[in-house]
């Protein structure tokens, strides 16, 4: 049936390519689509293009920009000495959002991992200790994920800038904020337990 | 932090109004689209509108097609004198799926539906009616949703088709192959006992 379709199935198609949609899902929203205003598709097919001209990275902190520094780094209201590494940008976000830090940042895009193959050399490691000699940066808030990954990785830079004289930090384990502590996986009630803090 | 990223929140923003897609949903998909290549972003973008270019509807039974008529209705090897009604092309293309019907199609785009003020001009019925008196169709299999809608639409067009001297059928109601009894909603369960056949 689609194969008499052929424009239809390439959007299908094309629409399957996106991470967690499969045929079913690529067909549906296909549908969906069909049955729009032609102007709202076009929409969507410009805000693709447009996304992809517009967007690149901070030439300083590799956090998502439109412009040649990113919105953090252009505002000098920022804490110049604190930088906090985190591996993407989307991290970068759920930090900005809990309003909690007025440092500047660092985006790795990615972790360390051996086993694929990405050493320090695929990240954005080299320009992280460039910048740390050009500013004068007191102490990096290493905010990679709390994963196999994420910990080898603050390790690895732990090792490196505490050579360098510079306070490396890292954001603490423990119970999120109003969870019921009945469903909180017992590796975390541990590590919780043992960095308990007196009131 | 979106707001100084114009064309990703864009993005963002015409993602999230296609159906199932939220907010979180819409942002990991554009972040997905933003480490594409170029070439991928673009295909994807020019799918989208060749789709609402190339694609309309078939001038006789209303199923997608890129031509005046769809690949169904220029296929001579067809039975004419059966036409199956269903109420959106992704029901057609199911029943194509299954491979055991010859005839032709009558798409609805819809089911009849007052409490939504939707009624038989609202949907292709007219044009069914006319094609009726052109064609030497005998039967017609009411193959619309087993919702309340869809019986609704059924019972219509049972009633005027009937009138019109055409064999009405519908498709039956039973236990689907290969399930398990204990999982089948017991009015479905019902209905199958009731319309048992002998072996």
């Amino acid at each position: 049936m689609l194969g008499s379709l052929p424009s239809f199935a390439r959007l299908v198609s094309e629409l399957g390519k996106l991470p967690g949609i499969g045929g079913k899902t690529a067909t549906r929203l296909a549908f969906s689509l069909l049955r729009r205003p032609q102007e709202e598709v076009e929409a969507l097919a410009t805000a693709l293009i447009e996304m992809k001209r517009n967007l690149s990275f901070c030439s300083r902190c590799f956090n998502l920009s439109e412009s040649e520094l990113c919105s953090v780094c252009s505002d000098s209201g920022r804490d110049e000495t604190r930088v906090c590494v985190v591996q993407e940008p989307q991290d970068l976000m759920a930090i900005e959002r809990s309003h909690g830090y007025k440092g500047c940042y660092h985006v790795l895009h990615g972790a360390l991992s051996p086993l694929d193959g990405i050493g320090p050399e695929d990240l954005k490691i080299p320009q992280l200790l460039t910048r740390l000699k050009q500013e004068p940066v007191e102490e990096v808030v290493v905010a990679t994920s709390f994963t196999v990954e994420g910990e080898a990785t603050a390790l690895y830079l732990a090792r490196i800038l505490k050579q360098a004289g510079i306070k490396v930090t890292r954001p603490a384990h423990g119970i999120p904020m109003g969870s019921d502590l009945e469903y909180i996986d017992s590796a975390t009630v541990q590590l919780a337990i043992d960095s308990r803090r007196e009131l």
